[in-house]
């Protein structure tokens, strides 16, 4: 039964501790993925190390927190395989043979190569970020995933993945393919706004984390400004304008349309509408905190998780690595 | 006692079977270090990919071979640690950690980048091709070699090396750095000339295999051309111009001023010269082929030998890894 669900493969970067922007766009996307397919999630540490190799130690100091978020967002060893990349060689010796069929055109064509370049604050001009849909690549197909869940936008990385794939297969051809080419679980991973209206990002320093304390919660949702048209409480709003009733579309989704009216016609004034969706964030953080409580209670309980997983994942990895071994003709 | 000798790290790729260039340039030289120093030798099969990945089967065909003529050429694996290089994924790991230090500019300055691409009848210009300097470099700090045995001419090559190097301590420093500079230990590769007066090599079909019979050998040097301008047995001939006389600065390098003084004033021919040096050469070569007779009897010994020596270099290489994890932060 477990071999007849689709395989999927999903990574997330130890960049930071998670906000709600992350929970909306990733953990919830995950948890729904589990009952249906066989899900290998990953904390791709070594793709961090693109940007965080002059202080690789604080992204790894990421690591037990995300990993206690994933549990509390309802992601379960028992039902994924939850691991850390760099705890799986076999992810630097694909990488490493990938790297040997990847035209440097290939990736210098990768519109995220220059992009990202710019906004980065750093110099990541490395051979290693210049790799890294090869590692990509590696990650994807080392488990065989079937499946890959990404956003419209990420169609082109993962065509990126497939060509490779495609000729990799080409020149180690024997009775059939090394490896099968991973298509696109298409999913929908929404913008989160801000506490400012911005994307929220660590980086705007605009986020709600996912540890904040209810107090903290109703301070940070209290500050933040509504439709700055609206001045008076008697004047009528436009909740398109406004970062908070964005908020609704994903905790109270029930009450949009009257929250929505009550605003355009002055009926409801901001604060009384910041009361409700902090009260409905609430109703979703608190689980969240009770299951984040419980697991770090137990300082272990992380490093036993990554153990078991690095061992699953090793064992589907060490099943790839012998056929890849085998196709290209390793004697020893 | 072992252990204050210094490190020496070398590797040679499986492009092919080995030739008395081989032989005298790098062979006697591997022997020659045993005695003195701790000696890692590593069939560099992951470098050889950059030009063998669409066959690459054909590049890990010649290992036996190569394995059998290092053993006849007297590397003892009693003295030396014989290893496979992809059998030990600490290289890919080692190498995938270093191309987040590498800037690409380092990569597209290194000479002989630009120079193989045009010599090698083949397209090469993939990501892994671009940066076997890192995988190089790893392959030296892998094993904390202090040495390195080099040309002069690969000088620039070990300071991309400790340019790399320096960079990681420079972002990674606890107490101590956590890599050592590797130093040339400065060696003669002594230019061998093949049977058409051209340096010998494979893609010139000008070779003289070790593995070559007394009859073959016999042949082969009595078509070679000597002095052009010797044209009958009573010209003077110069022994400068004849590739026949450059073996006896390798096998006779006691006659070579007889011989040169004889070919000069036209008092030897140049079949009697000939005869000489093939019976040095076999002088030479009998042993080798008598051990690699004794070799290839048992075909276990080579498998053995590498795992053996993978056994012994993935000891060395875990403590380097355990080493800059522990240096670079590294939790779990």
């Amino acid at each position: 039964m477990g071999n007849a669900k689709k395989r999927v493969l999903s990574g997330m970067q130890p960049t930071g501790s998670l906000h709600i922007g992350h929970y909306l766009g990733v953990l919830t996307n995950y948890a729904s993925l589990q009952p249906d397919y066989d899900c290998f999630f990953m904390i791709a540490d070594w793709h961090s190390m693109t940007v965080f190799y002059p202080e690789f130690r604080k992204a790894h100091s990421f690591i037990p927190g995300i990993v206690s978020d994933w549990l509390a967002a309802g992601i379960d060893p028992e039902k994924a395989v939850i691991f850390l990349q760099s705890n799986v060689p076999m992810h630097s010796e694909l990488q490493l043979i990938l790297s040997m069929y990847t035209p440097v055109s290939w990736l210098e064509r990768n519109p995220t190569y220059k992009e990202k370049q710019e906004i980065i604050d750093r110099d990541i001009d490395s051979h290693g970020f210049l790799g890294y849909p090869v590692l990509q690549a590696a990650d994807i197909l080392l488990y065989n995933a079937e499946l890959v869940p990404i956003g419209e936008d990420q169609i082109p990385h993962l065509e990126l993945t497939r060509e490779i794939a495609r000729r990799f297969n080409h020149f180690n051809v024997k009775d059939n393919d090394i490896f099968m080419l991973p298509k696109p679980l298409l999913s929908r991973f929404p913008k989160v706004l801000g506490t400012d209206g911005q994307k929220m990002s660590k980086s705007y320093g605009n986020t709600i984390m996912l540890t904040e304390t209810p107090e903290k919660l109703d301070q940070k949702i209290r500050k933040m400004k509504t439709d700055t048209n609206r001045v008076r409480r008697n004047d009528p709003g436009n909740p398109e304008n406004c970062p908070v009733y964005s908020y609704y579309d994903f905790f109270a989704e029930d009450k949009k349309s009257e929250i929505s009216a009550a605003c355009r016609n002055a009926s409801i004034g901001c604060i009384e509408c910041k009361k409700l969706i902090i009260e409905r964030m609430n109703n979703v953080l608190d689980p969240f905190r009770t299951r984040k409580n419980e697991v770090d209670k137990n300082p272990d309980i992380v490093a036993d998780i990554l153990r078991d997983g690095a061992r699953k994942a090793k064992d589907a990895a060490g099943e790839t690595m012998d056929r890849v071994r085998d196709g290209m003709g390793f004697h020893f």
